[in-house]
């Protein structure tokens, strides 16, 4: 399985992803699942990746072959898409018809699908977050619901609940997403580090800070380990 | 859905579970899911169910006929069963006929499935607890993993993984279990109060405590947000 998670905050836009994939308990390895797309000052998309491999590749393979295409244009690049409105539709559609294509070849039984989360912003626009499912229809983060999750969501959902809205700066939605990806990482060996996480600063249209974290990074290792002495604490204290 | 936990800890079981039962989203309402069966001194069984209610209550109701026949004997009544493993192999038996049976005048596509937590203790014996498959097969709770859960079971699990040892005490269980089912019901609309809340004490062989934690409970609502605030306050001190 997979976790990923964006916010879409007033400041900006926060995305984490883990990078484990798995055929099965016995053959499991490590892809990124963050893939950013930009024309820094002009454009700026991310795309997080959830589901099966072979879908998700051939998608972003696809989005990059359109934008390298000779002939390229807005309605076939999503670097010239007018809106991210459209960067969302042309994503989803790519992902609908890769899926189509690749479950033709499948029996009954077998599934491939696969969900994206789409964050960005195009010089003009508001910054915008999709959560874009395997049919290529999508819904969108709003100030009521400013965070979007894919895959192994349920783990990580109470702390984003809690904490998370449109208001909360980048620097502790930084923090969020990293509680909830390690509340996640704790309760769920499906979900595996290193992580990647990717922030995008309003009307920078640019990225603005890519990080990955690797299994035994000292800074996230000792905020797992303050995390879980807080939370024995504050059980220790709550009266019932 | 449905959440249930149950805890085996050294000094007795702790079980929770709540009453949300719903057939699609616009038809809820509220079933007890925590049923009691006990001769005391001598032996006492809680169940906790989750899954297709008339699969639960039919087992159920077929378990207390089974106790109330003439002739019930220690292969058809889980009271007279001579161990605990026993009782298990009989609710699992008749969980499954049960299913199967609903399952055969159902379409393919329909659903009819269910699993249980089956705790207890029969005098001379162990306290035991036991994760009962639609299937009839079983699993046990264990020092290395003292707690079990049934539905709902991913947005309460970080706290559990936490905080729960065998040496939990009864009354840190009982807190517990209360907090686990507080993320799940703050993040899941499918699971709904009223709570009900079962303490069998070790060798007591009958029900220690047993309580009724209604929509509205101020204990429960004030442990509720003093969790919330100690949550936020914790995420506040964190540095990362």
């Amino acid at each position: 399985m997979t976790y990923c998670v964006g916010l879409r905050l007033n400041d900006g836009l926060v995305l984490l992803s883990d990078t484990r994939t798995n055929a099965g308990m016995d053959n499991i390895a490590s892809y990124r699942k963050t893939f950013v797309f930009e024309k820094p000052g002009r454009c700026v998309i991310a795309i997080m990746t959830a589901g099966s491999l072979s879908v998700t590749q051939t998608t972003i393979a696809r989005l990059h072959d359109a934008i390298a295409a000779e002939g390229a244009d807005e309605t076939t690049s999503i670097l010239e898409a007018p809106t991210m409105l459209k960067v969302a539709s042309l994503i989803g559609d790519t992902l609908a018809r890769t899926r189509r294509e690749i479950a033709a070849r499948m029996d009954m039984e077998q599934q491939a699908t696969a969900s994206l989360i789409v964050g960005g912003q195009r010089q003009g626009e508001h910054m915008r977050l999709f959560l874009v499912y395997p049919e290529g229809n999508f819904i969108e983060a709003t100030d009521d619901t400013p965070f979007l999750q894919i895959g192994e969501h349920k783990y990580g959902k109470p702390l984003l609940d809690r904490v998370v809205t449109p208001e909360t700066s980048l620097a502790d939605g930084r923090k969020a997403v990293l509680l909830s990806m390690d509340s996640t990482l704790r309760s769920n060996l499906s979900v595996g580090m290193p992580l990647d996480l990717t922030v995008i600063e309003r009307d920078a249209c640019a990225i603005s800070h890519r990080q990955r974290i690797e299994a035994g990074d000292p800074d996230f290792a000792a905020m797992s380990a303050a995390w879980a002495t807080a939370l024995r604490e504050s059980f220790r204290n709550i009266q019932i």
